[in-house]
């Protein structure tokens, strides 16, 4: 809950008092110190507009309709008043009466034959899945490293080739079509601008070594 | 893992050996009992192709791009080659060395203060992002050339570390913080499968050319 922004932990029955000492991740205490306790889900969820449950669905007798968990998390975002997200026990779910408070029941898309989630992932994804949600479309793809100017693939190009040649290395195969090569190398192999220099540097060490022995 | 379909869990170092006998959710315990043990994260990931860190982004130092989770799962469903997802230890996260391997960092946004997740629900909501990008629209982003696994990532590594200590140039700085800028980078330059053998043959020849002299 912490880690998305989120502060109002209600329990219901908690089997444990000592649940406010729960070894929890850096910066999650507050969560759990100011924590209340309910008697019964009615109470916990009094003040709340929307009330989705959480389900595995795996009875056959659910009366409420089931959403993917995009679509009611969808729904969280539009909603204008307070949510409450159920969860039930880590052994048994929430019940029958437990969902009787819903106004649906969210499934998180599992793999066939293993529904059943542990309940803290449960409410990472969950919460993950919501906090997605707020915060909008991402950009369609990741921003690259700014390429390179010409004049540094060409100049890498030509310290490239002379290594080859210092090296022995070109004789193998026609000069022409190795610089071909190697010019497209260059600007094929995604550098970024950092690259340059150290590339450079490298090279040049390179160079000076085989030269000085030649 | 189960959950979302996935079975092939790598462990390195484990800190128990009596992990296999963690208690899982119903339907977790096949993937515990074929996880694989591994030495090294060069081990583990040696037959990958891309390599995921994931981050809380807290130290300032991080040397590779980090990308939203949700352009990084994007990434993973376009790959077309085994991908690997890295996570560090609960406690310390991944090392600098671990983060060497990776191809790039995922970053799970959460709120400002408390951006440290916990390891199985950060591992959730990992998978729960990939297998929401596996049934939905997906985005046209450019496809790669086939990317190299990490043995020859690995490979190329090792052989461009000798050639900078064969020529002198890795004496100038740090020895461990140069393996890992050069692990860094070869596996961020998009290297393409058809690059391998002609880098390794330049590699071997320059290689052989300077051992000579020396």
């Amino acid at each position: 809950m912490a880690n998305f922004g989120l502060d109002d932990l209600r329990v219901v029955k908690p089997y444990e008092a000592a649940f406010r000492e729960a070894v929890s991740a850096v910066g999650g205490a507050h969560v759990l110190q100011k924590a209340r306790v309910f008697e019964t889900v009615a109470e916990a969820v009094g003040d709340c507009s929307l009330v989705l449950g959480t389900t595995a669905a795996q009875r056959r007798d659910l009366q409420q309709p089931i959403e993917p968990l995009q679509t009611g998390m969808r729904r969280v975002v539009e909603h204008r008043g307070r949510t409450a997200l159920l969860f039930g026990s880590e052994k048994f779910g929430l019940s029958n009466d437990d969902m009787s408070f819903c106004h649906a029941l969210l499934r998180i898309e599992t793999a066939a034959g293993t529904p059943s989630m542990n309940l803290g992932q449960a409410v990472a994804v969950c919460l993950y899945e919501w906090s997605r949600g707020t915060s909008g479309e991402v950009a369609a793809c990741a921003v690259q490293d700014g390429a390179i100017p010409g004049s540094d693939s060409e100049q890498l190009t030509r310290m490239l080739l002379e290594l080859l040649e210092q090296s022995g290395y070109t004789n193998r195969i026609t000069s022409v079509s190795t610089e071909q090569k190697v010019r497209r190398w260059v600007r094929r192999v995604k550098l970024g601008k950092r690259d340059v220099p150290l590339l450079m540097g490298v090279l040049r060490q390179v160079l000076w070594k085989i030269r000085e022995k030649n």
